[in-house]
């Protein structure tokens, strides 16, 4: 009767990974959809408008690069977070409803993202683009949150796995916690500067992809 | 031949289940694209036009503030809904014609949420708000008729779980069975007040959230 | 070794499966990104222009049903393919190039039915109504050549499981053999009548869905 | 021991597995998305204008012969990519950094396809077709160099299956590292003639095909 516990604790946690892997998979492929193709074109449709040349359709193409900038950004960072996800449910073996709670809020996240990449990508040329990037890193502080949240729900004696290294533990809840004050700086820094803020934003992507790296050797 | 007719049975919930949480994931992530960049720009896309500034953008961006309300308040909704589908599912274990075609009807009802959701954004603040409201409440009636009939067609003795404790099955048949009720009322509602319809369907999706705990914590 | 080849075997069925079920789950849901919410406010997209109104509203969201028509119309029809795929490759043990392409190609419909869906629901009220039954129609009779092909791959000696009844293959070959030409009369009939044309449809994926209550009841 | 750090490999690659295939069922379901119902009303919305008829719309839908070609394309080239990460994954038995960061690129190159596909759909019969063409061959220079890393990172000793023919890794090593060179050749070949480009992209889909048709029947 214990096993058979055990191996429902697991399939429980067998869907939960399922659906957010597919929430994952989906709002990560949903951000080229903010990518708009160039109308070259004036008020009517019709092919054929004098400036639709290579070198104009060249030119509308770079003239993206926030959008691109912007996409890769957030592709990225959506996928690194994908990859802590995945790190801390390989540890967890029961769910409950905290558990669940927590990473519906992080899923929430999740699927926001690609809509202050949007709004960054539409002003970041522009004399609002402080107030895009204080939304754009504002929604990372959510983020840190969530999974700070997350760790405290899964990191319980009743879901864990007995095996889990008690450094594993106590590293991870220290890199955690330190997450949301880490992004809140980004937010302060896009009051004065964007490139700043952004720049903070990329470090930090960096470093979450370095402790996962870290750990993987380890 | 027992053993494998079992086997079979299982196979067969697991694809239902597999692609109803491919459904349920999608349709919780599509909510986020209801929400449209605000733009500050001129009828030319051209950047740099007057009212481009820090305050516009923060202001438009705040005033987005039904949508972002609409947003959680689906998304929560569809999540619960989710954990609902799972922890039905999770007593069953065959499938025939009649529950998939109930099941088939919820998932048409889910992947809808996202309509009501952005009319009801789109509306909430104007004139036309109770109509919107009417629509969105008289969505989740149908969802919850379409949660009825997926009991009705699983908790029958040839596909149901022999184990299933009987407690379950009877608390579950009458939390569901009120559901259509419930939702009916939100909808009477929203004729006269739109808050307190919302209300009723902020309230019923904390019901709901509820059950789900109490069960996990049984 | 002869049983390491089988688990092989399997485990691809069961990758292309799960690749098809995502496929059909997410054309499935996007089916209501046609939906879009009607703008009764005038040139600006300021709210409190005079015409915002429940009533204005109702009629509005009422006048869309033949969009609603078409979502429900094209969910079940995508949703019945579903089940029948399910069908198929329960029966299916091993897979090989040509059964990859066929699947391919059947895919590739599945994911083109929102498209013409929303043509007709475009201009269902409208003197080009015929041509829009005649694409919706036609769209069918690719997706029924494709399902013919999956079955012309799939039911050979080499990859179909042993176990697979006699009775099984012959009539399921003998349905999928006329769906192509069932659906040809389908748009034929919709140069004169749009309505004929569309009930053939109906009829059609009830009879699909028959066929396949019949196997499971069986 | 030994035996758990295999499970525990098998299952991280089980998840990359489906967490990638859910991202290129999305991309490949998200290309129809490019596909825009044909306009046949003036500047408002209300149906019953001059144009509408079934002429006027036969002519819009065939019409637009550049969109259902460049979706078909990308479709065919998008579902080979998939095939080709599923052919290479199954030698795969472990996961490690690099391997994840690798097809991290792969999977942000094929979420991106559905842009260019759509830049060419729009451009291909204006005069600006060839910078069109040249993003769109351009971005399969990305996608091939993507293959190329995650041949790199995935053939390595410590994360391959060891009983992997060396003839089917030196073959596949082979084909992937001439992927940049050919797709180069179709970027150059688009700045003089778009079709002899469209021609070489074309071959190369109908070669990747080809090479795991004749893996498979090996």
């Amino acid at each position: 009767m214990h096993i058979q516990m055990e191996t429902q604790g697991e399939r429980e946690t067998g869907r939960l990974e399922a659906f957010s892997d597919g929430v994952f998979a989906i709002a990560i492929t949903l951000l080229v959809l903010e990518l708009k193709v160039p109308s070259l074109f004036g008020h009517t449709s019709a092919p054929g408008a004098n400036a639709v040349t290579n070198r104009a359709l060249s030119g509308a193409l770079l003239q993206m690069w926030p959008s691109y900038f912007a996409l890769v950004s957030s592709f990225a960072t959506v996928l690194i977070m994908w990859v802590h996800h995945h790190a801390i449910f390989r540890v967890v073996r029961r769910t409950d409803a905290y558990l669940h709670f927590a990473n519906g809020f992080l899923l929430l996240m999740v699927t926001f993202v690609p809509y202050p990449t949007s709004v960054l990508a539409a002003y970041l040329e522009t004399p609002a683009a402080n107030m895009a990037m204080v939304f754009y890193a504002g929604t990372f502080v959510l983020v840190a949150i969530a999974f700070h949240l997350v760790i405290l729900a899964a990191f319980r004696p009743q879901l864990l796995d007995k095996n889990t290294p008690r450094l594993f533990i106590e590293r991870t809840r220290r890199e955690y916690s330190a997450g949301p004050i880490l992004y809140s700086l980004a937010v302060i820094a896009a009051f004065w500067s964007v490139s700043v803020s952004f720049a903070i934003c990329t470090a930090l992507w960096i470093f979450w992809a370095g402790t996962i790296a870290a750990r993987t050797r380890a």
